[in-house]
């Protein structure tokens, strides 16, 4: 073992130092450019590094930073978690008393997805940072989130699909910047509300999948997939100007991405021009190990420190960096520059984050308790939860009429959840309430047959015959249940889409008796449910994922018809048999030989129910009301557009489309305008359609009409080619809005084809140094053959 | 849903009622022949059963059986398990006082069954099988143990392989003779001790393997492999005489094992002759249901029931025939007789155990708290480990010269363990050891650095730094680690054999600083250790499986030399990227094109450590000392062996062989004879050999030697042609001693080849009648495409 000089004192991970603040007024830095409110971040951060010794700077690098006692800068935990309500392993909720024992849970963002509703989203990251100032104040919390996470949910087996909105890249796109616009407040804000941080950058989306660890897995990414589909959300977060990315364990196309310079400087940096001088990357939490095991990129753990900060990794969540740079500066293998450049970036973000400064200065140190859980925050739960409901099927029994002459039997293992409503990633909820307790609200009679009859894993019958009283005495049968954290979790991947456990029968025993029967599909990932589909006993089928701290009365509320249904499917449900066709491996989107497709884009199968799939509890019509022309001549589009970067390009307008939706049913609801472009242009194979523009609208009455407005750009009409740039092709287009569609408008682009985006590519060494005497060691589990690029 | 007017009241799934027994002498029942104690078993249960009513008879198909009120039979719970010492959900350990608090727990099987040694075997089911009954007469567990797991340990992802002794079929056949003769005692008893169950019966070994959930799996398997393999250890079990067989929850060739009248029929009860009338069949828990869904063999749930009980299931472990045999009855699906002859023969099992007799007759029946982890089953359970721990590698560092001038760094997540030393299906055990506990007890400094530094899961690095202090203070390090049941277990295979987590990190660590490194490697599943075979610093390497309550003592007492390692792997050490080469799914021992092969017998790779592997403190050599011809005439071979069945050719003598083993070192050791046959004899392919025998012999003095007797049949030479048949082949032989080997004698067999045994064929409708709706939904997942044979 490697022990150098420098080797320092075994140092703590730090916690329970959340709030505690340099002093710039009477510390030892009061006369320092760090203290000085009217310099830049830049030179205030600069003037910080400077006076650091190079083991104070080491130090430093770690999630867990120790600070610099003899100068005064404190302990300061980097590692907090906001996915849907603060949370993580150093947010420290009370126990005791009332005061900051918890905080407002929201739905995951898989159902907040499906709301498509990007001010809801917004609204939700505004209480999320509100709520995570309140607990900073208290000493309770950072100021910086590891959240979001906008991988797209590519393969329906992934764990930690649920942490994200969806499959569709453009969606993803659209919420991630509503979402950091709630969470870091507004670019000419003085000060950032927090920090978000967007992971796992990049191609990050298998945990455990047969024996493929996320630790050591090797994407494999065509050019052309990693511009028009991984890195697509990513580039949304440059655009919202997000504080801090992350990079992720996996290596992509043989490089671990925290050592990749290609992903994090030729990308990030140059292309996309992330380089405020704020703009930090963490690696995920240990990630810069595995640069040395399991990947065995650097030969050396120096080496892989090194690499790491060479790259663009500013700071280690972990140790590894603080346990090895002194054996790498040893060694030569880095110089001090480019930790210089690490740590300036970490404190020009604090600098925006007001940590040097005067609390009374900053209105955001000035909230507390009463900013927290407020009636407000808790009704935006519910509503969110609600807007994200998605009928699948129904024939005609919903909305349910009850009063108290209906006796309803209630089933399945989530009908009386507790914290499994919440997914994962949770702190600790207002309060927790089931469906069971949202049923028991209502004046209507209740036989509830609980405890898991069903339920996941095992197939046990034990617990059946208890069912039989309730299916007897009930005129209703609703089951609810589905998948939960023991299926598909962090660390965890399904292998199978079917329904788990003994579900299925017992919801065909419902089904059999010819009482109307009614399911409540569970969990964040789709589980296939043609066999309720098909089965004409089953009445409705409403799926809810994680509907968060008020996920009970949420699904009531559909239920009853409350608030009509009117959330769309943000991922394919595809049939259970799609896990034998395509290794999880296999990151090609496009169908090829041993892969079906991928997404509603490219899927070639049928699946159960489509992305944007959704009943209502009316019908609606639409009609683009815009003019359109037939034909759009492609230098006419570009002219405005010549200065365009990766970045701007998202500003290059083509048309704003006004779409006329009209209720033609009986009932109020609100309607989610999907809005989608197909056709022939480019080179085959071509998608199906994509999704250029969404915008749900709200309460529109019995008969009523209203608009939504969808802005395209030249974007929304682009393809990316084999070698990753962007380009406008001449060929058929069609505008369709919605999945049926309802309206289609056609058009031509004519012209020369014209590349909005030249795209980078890799170069250089894409080869590790290795680590003797592990040659083919980590390589993976069946199935882990892989496309190549 | 199906409501029969026969269905019952809901019933309860009995507990607490293991040792209630019938009252022969003033009950109901004292004058019918069930209490006729000179009449025979199957006319005391036939005269019991015709007592019943239909509804009370299928009350009775349950494990949870209810009893007979009436009549005066009590409740009775079938469901105990005892797999490495009493255990299970329904054996009832007290939690307040000490009696009846603990049993003894032994190691677990795949330890055990590295020892080698039958003898030991049967003396830990003794202990078993008298603490079960002292438990039974306390009303703490039941009669009938759902024990062994003889499944050979075919793919070493198996989570369940740590219960079996290992891979080798000949072996599991010796072990579970040895331990069926411990459990039931012997066959002249006029009382059975308990009752054994071999399961899972055919085809067993896979849980979850990447979407190929054991309850829905279809095993298919050659009948050349069925009867050479997986079928072996059955037979062996019924030349045993076991009481009970459980049918498994996966199908073989298309039919659910408990409802396959080819298996439970025509192989059990016919060819093998398994029919006392007190030998009955239970489901494993709830595979009747799984006939239904997943399996989907039988279209309804009255069809599922109706379909096990023809086929030859006596007992469900579940309630799913109690719920649906009214209605597969009113439907004409069964008759009665069929479940009559179930129960005659659960009844007659329990004539047998002495159920209905007077307690005072019965020795069994008078063992208490006394009989109950006494000081020689502690003994034997420190025994049981020593004997089976293996010595993989040692560059003489071992037997540690320890007093108290050494300084031992201790580090892994397994030094200090608890329960992680039990494995699964365990108990209450006396104590728990560790290895660090019994280090404590000898006389030398012990640096500690402890908790989870690498472990399972997540490699991370947060608790690393606290290794350097014991790094640096220490003479010797010793890393103790593995893999535990959070990564192999029931319901859970492996997907790598890689190290887990960043273990290997740890041990490189250490090994980097030059001092002396011995790594304990714990868990029942082979861990690929190449690169610490490769890893000139690492000086030794022990395997230690599950060695359960005394493990810490029993690994000390190797590795200071108190007791000299002689255990052999009892399955291969294969390299980590065996799992990407075949899938789990494929059952084929042979190789093929997708397939490297399986067992010592056909892997065609290079073993890390192969099968049988194990090093000791000294050095043996081996001679053959019997006079053996060159060559034996078939004919004359089969002249004593003309009306041999199936079940008595384990008694058609070859010869004894007496081998001469020599201790050439310096220090006493115990001694594995390992016995194997290869040669060209048959179809191509052969096997590289095949083990045919093993004795150990105990304590060889330095310089001494002794005799080993390897008893061969006319069956340690047959082969198994392609349609099951086992038959004697002229051609060459050679019988070796050893893996190196260290002694070899070849022979000849001449003649015309002859069939020892003819294979019955699956005959009749191997598809069953599907569940409408769910074609392919539960088709498994991706690498399920399997052998067809």
């Amino acid at each position: 073992m490697y022990t150098s000089p420098r080797l320092l004192q075994p140092l703590i991970w730090v916690t329970g130092v959340l709030a505690v603040f340099p002093d710039c007024q009477n510390g030892p830095l009061q006369t320092e450019t760090i203290c000085n409110t009217s310099a830049s971040p830049l030179d205030r951060a600069k003037s910080l590094v400077t006076l650091y010794t190079l083991e104070e700077k080491i130090n430093a690098t770690s999630s867990g930073s120790p600070g610099v006692p003899r100068l005064g800068i404190p302990p300061y935990q980097w590692w907090s978690e906001g996915l849907h309500g603060i949370a993580g392993p150093y947010t420290n909720f009370s126990t005791s008393g009332i005061e900051y024992s918890y905080s407002t849970s929201f739905p995951q963002p898989i159902l907040m997805g499906a709301a498509f509703d990007d001010h809801l989203i917004t609204d939700v990251a505004k209480v999320i940072s509100t709520e995570a100032r309140a607990f900073n104040n208290a000493n309770r919390t950072g100021l910086d989130f590891w959240t979001p996470n906008i991988n797209p949910f590519r393969d329906p087996r992934w764990g930690r699909g649920q942490e994200t909105p969806g499959e569709d890249a453009f969606h993803l796109s659209s919420y991630v910047k509503a979402l950091i616009a709630g969470l870091q407040g507004e670019t000419t804000d003085p000060y950032k509300r927090v920090v978000a941080t967007c992971k796992h950058f990049a191609g990050y989306d298998i945990e455990d999948w047969n024996g493929n660890l996320r630790y050591q897995f090797d994407a494999q990414i065509s050019q052309q997939d990693l511009v028009e589909y991984y890195l697509q959300p990513f580039q949304a977060c440059v655009q919202a100007n997000v504080g801090a990315f992350m990079c992720s364990y996996n290596a992509v196309n043989g490089v671990p991405t925290c050592a990749d310079p290609y992903l994090l400087q030729t990308i990030l940096r140059e292309h996309w021009g992330w380089t405020n001088e704020e703009q930090w990357v963490t690696s995920d939490c240990d990630a810069v190990q595995n640069i040395y095991l399991p990947h065995q990129w650097s030969a050396t753990r120096e080496q892989a420190v090194a690499d790491a900060l060479i790259a663009g990794t500013d700071l280690d969540c972990g140790t590894y960096m603080q346990e090895h740079l002194p054996g790498a500066f040893a060694q030569g293998l880095v110089n001090e520059n480019v930790l210089d450049q690490a740590l300036v970036r970490q404190y020009s973000s604090l600098v925006r984050l007001g940590w040097f400064d005067d609390a009374a200065d900053q209105p955001y140190r000035q909230f507390g308790w009463d900013s927290v859980a407020t009636d407000a925050s808790q009704a935006l739960a519910r509503r969110a939860a609600v807007e994200g409901i998605v009928l699948l099927k129904n024939d005609g029994v919903l909305p349910l009429s009850i009063d108290s002459s209906v006796s309803l039997g209630v089933f399945g293992d989530w009908a009386n959840a507790t914290s499994q409503l919440l997914g994962n990633y949770a702190g600790v909820p207002t309060y927790l309430h089931s469906p069971l307790w949202a049923l028991q609200q209502e004046n209507l009679t209740i036989n509830y047959a609980g405890g898991n009859p069903g339920g996941q894993g095992d197939p046990t019958t034990n617990r059946w015959s208890s069912l039989s009283g309730a299916i007897a005495t009930s005129d209703i049968l609703i089951y609810i249940g589905g998948i939960d954290n023991s299926i598909e979790e962090e660390g965890h991947d399904r292998t199978s889409l079917a329904w788990t456990g003994a579900q299925l029968d017992v919801i065909f025993q419902l089904a059999a008796t010819g009482k109307p029967t009614i399911v409540v599909v569970m969990g964040g990932g789709q589980i296939d449910s043609a066999p309720l589909a098909n089965n004409a006993n089953i009445s409705a089928i409403l799926w809810a994922g994680y509907p968060g701290q008020d996920g009970g009365p949420a699904i009531v509320d559909i239920l009853t018809g409350k608030s009509p249904p009117a959330g769309r499917l943000p991922q394919t449900q595809y049939p259970a048999s799609y896990t034998s066709l395509v290794p999880m491996t296999d990151m090609g989107l496009r169908p090829s030989e041993n892969n079906p497709g991928r997404t509603y884009k490219w899927y070639n199968g049928t699946a159960t129910y489509e992305f944007g799939h959704g009943l209502h509890y009316t019908n609606f019509s639409a009609t683009v009301t815009s003019p359109m022309q037939q034909s759009y001549r492609i230098a006419d589009l570009m002219s405005t557009c010549k200065n365009a970067t990766s970045i701007t390009l998202e500003r290059c307008a083509f048309t704003s489309v006004d779409i006329s939706v009209t209720n033609t049913g009986a009932v109020a609801s609100d309607y989610v305008t999907l809005c989608y472009i197909s056709g022939s242009h480019g080179p085959a194979p071509h998608p199906k359609k994509s999704l250029v523009g969404y915008q749900r609208l709200f309460g529109i009455a019995a008969g009523a009409s209203d608009t939504a407005r969808i802005d395209l750009t030249l974007e929304s009409l682009a393809r990316v080619d084999e070698v990753g740039n962007k380009v406008l092709y001449p060929g058929e287009y069609s505008l369709m809005v919605d999945n049926a569609p309802l309206a289609a408008v056609a058009f031509r682009l004519t012209g020369e084809e014209e590349v909005l985006d030249f795209w980078p590519q890799p170069g250089g060494n894409r080869t590790g140094s290795g680590v003797e005497g592990l040659e083919g060691y980590f390589e993976g589990g069946f199935g882990s053959g892989q496309v190549v690029v």
